[in-house]
Order: structure tokens, then sequence, then C-alpha cells
């Protein structure tokens, strides 16, 4: 046994920054599509929803997003079966469409809420599998650490699922008293937040947002 | 917007290999503590526990980290605060001491659980912090995946916390029913599995181990 020397213990690495800048790289690189995508698609990864609506509340993205889509207005990941426990194989599971079925689910969500228009909104999306797939966590961090997007961090709850029968106790997210309209979210009976506060601190979060980004 | 063409999508990454391999090699190297470890030191990261016991159920683990601490019984992490939410900055939180702290639950668990001794366990950690941070997760999931430690694959629960007023009509953990001892654990009224049939399990398991990994 040894002696405590805490700087023994402390990595380090260069070369995992430079493999995160390429990954955010090649994401911007990737295509931007409508939302719903028509196709289904095997894999899983990294996705960001965009919106460019000109007029409403987030008029302002349509103002940033104009010439390119700089700024997204949610970041999400769509991790392997058993991932969380990491139990997986590394090997890809060709039979999964986490991230085609997490964008549609998404659609759904947008298409039900009320103040937006799913026809404002488009996606990028970047497919990571087999050992790649280690990268999906990283890569989802990073781009909201480095964006900030509206729905992951000021306004909360848009990523939720049907909390299910038995727990309806629990508060309506931010993101559902905002965009109220989803059925599951409907039955949510907890004291949320004002509304009128919410769709001022949104106003207020992009009013601060500079246009080029 | 674009055709759909999903390679367009596809990221792949020999150095991110790489860099994982550097962080297995690196965490192998770092030295090797008995539990509880009297200094708190500060930061994140990831660590595993090492048996040792020369008797009772898992007395391979004897032999096989005889000369070396080559198989974990357990690996796990310790996340900065806000990690989840991939809110924080990546400045490191110089106050906390997320990984300090969780070996100390772990060997509180051990302590207080049947059939194990504390001074039979000891732990490997590696603090990733700053920016290195990003790598706790993949790092965790690329050493359950090389060395599937029986408290993490086979047997649940280990790493568990209290569930708290109002939820203990969950099941006992694999964990809790194989070592029982801790007090929030026999709180939990849900029907668990079989001891007998979890300790025959956990034979067979071992057993098939190679004694030199």
């Amino acid at each position: 046994m040894n002696n405590f020397d805490r700087s023994e213990h402390v990595y380090t690495s260069d070369d995992f920054d430079e493999v995160i800048k390429d990954t955010l790289r090649f994401f911007n690189g990737t295509p931007v599509h409508l939302i719903p995508i028509s196709e289904r698609f095997h894999g899983t990864g990294v996705y960001a929803l965009y919106c460019t609506s000109k007029s409403g509340i987030y008029s302002k993205f349509n103002l940033i997003n104009r010439t390119a889509f700089h700024m997204p207005i949610y970041v999400g990941k769509a991790v392997p079966k058993g991932w969380r426990q990491a139990r997986q194989a590394s090997s890809p599971d060709i039979e999964s469409y986490e991230l085609s079925n997490r964008i549609r689910e998404h659609s759904r969500s947008i298409n039900a809420g009320e103040g937006i228009e799913l026809s404002d909104f488009s996606c990028r999306f970047m497919i990571l599998e087999g050992k790649e797939s280690d990268l999906i966590g990283t890569v989802e961090a990073a781009l909201i650490r480095k964006y900030q997007p509206i729905w992951n961090t000021l306004i909360d709850g848009f990523g939720n699922h049907d909390p299910g029968r038995g727990r309806y106790e629990q508060a309506k997210s931010d993101w559902d008293v905002c965009h109220p309209g989803r059925s599951w979210a409907n039955k949510c009976r907890g004291v949320h937040r004002s509304r009128e506060e919410l769709l001022e601190s949104i106003e207020e979060f992009l009013g601060e947002l500079e246009e080029d980004v």
C-alpha cells in the first residue's frame, strides 16, 4: 500500500481536448433536416434542434439562424440500450432506432405545444456507434456548455417523458407551462411555476443573445 | 434543406480510441489504497474497488489479485455537481470532495454488510477535473466493459443510496440481499430475489474467472 499523493491520481490529456473539438467541428458540418425527418435510420448519438420562427416569443432565433444554424434551442442524446449500466457490448446494435425515435418524439412534443410551429424547427444529428458511442455523453455536454440552449438551461422539461400512472403528483415542467399541450403533462398536479414569469425570462434570455454567434 | 444520407452523419475517430486506452493505462498505474482512505481529497473521477478476501464467497479474488490488482469487484464514478445537466462550467470546483466522499460511503456499506470484511478491500482512483471531467462517464464505462466487475454486473445495488421516506415499497437490492446490514436497505419491503440463488450465482460467476487476468 502507498502513501497518499493526490497528484499521482490526476489525469490530463491534450489529445482528448482535440478529439472533442473535432467532434464539434464534425457536428456543425452535418446536414440540417426539417423535423420530423421522413426517413427512419439506425443508430445512437447526439442531436440539436434549431428554431427559425419569424414570429412569437422565439423570433430572435430567426435573426440568429438566418444565414446558418448557429444556435440550437435544444441539444440531446440517444444512447444505446443498457448504456447507463455500461453493460452492452460495444458492437453497434443494427436493429436500434434510438436517435431517429428520439427526434420523432420531439417533433410530437413541439407539434402538441402551444405557441410553436413544427415547421419552424429543424435538426442536426451525429451518429456515434460502436466504440464511438462512448463519446455520446461527452459531445452532448460539450454542445450544451458551448451553446447553453434555452430548453436545456433556462426552461426545463422539454425532454421529459410521461411520468406514468401513480406519479402525476409532480409539477408540470417549465416547458409544459410555456407550451401546454402534451396530454400527459396536463395530468401533472404539482404546483408549477408561473407562465408569465417563465415567458418573461425567455424574452430576457433571448434579448441578451447576440445575433451572430 | 438536404436529402437524407445516413453516412454523412456517422462520426469515427481513431484518436478517441487512443485516448481511452491511455486513460486505462493511467488508471491501472495509479497507487492502490486500503479503504477508507485516511486523507480527504478534492475532485471528481473514477474508482475501482478490489477485494483480496482469503475466505468466504469472494476468496477467488485473493488468487486473482494476489500478485497485482487485476480484477475489480466494483467500478464507479463521482461526477461534478450539475454534471447530468451539463450546466457547470468546466473549471474545477476546488471545494468539492465527491470522489473522496463516494469511496467513504462505499467503505461504510462494506463495513455494514454481512459476509465481507472492510480490511479485505482496497481502491484505485483517477481524478478527472476541468475539461477532463468530460471523460468520467467514458472511462467508467470502458472499465466496466473490460472487467465486468461482479458488483456492477451480476449483483446489482451496491452503489444505491437510501431511497428515502415514502419509497421503501421497493425491493431490497441483490447486493443488500447478499450482504445485509445497511439500515435503510432493511426498510425496503418489496419482494426481493432469493439469497441462496444469488450466492450460488456468485460462486458460479467467480468459478469461471481465470486466476490471471
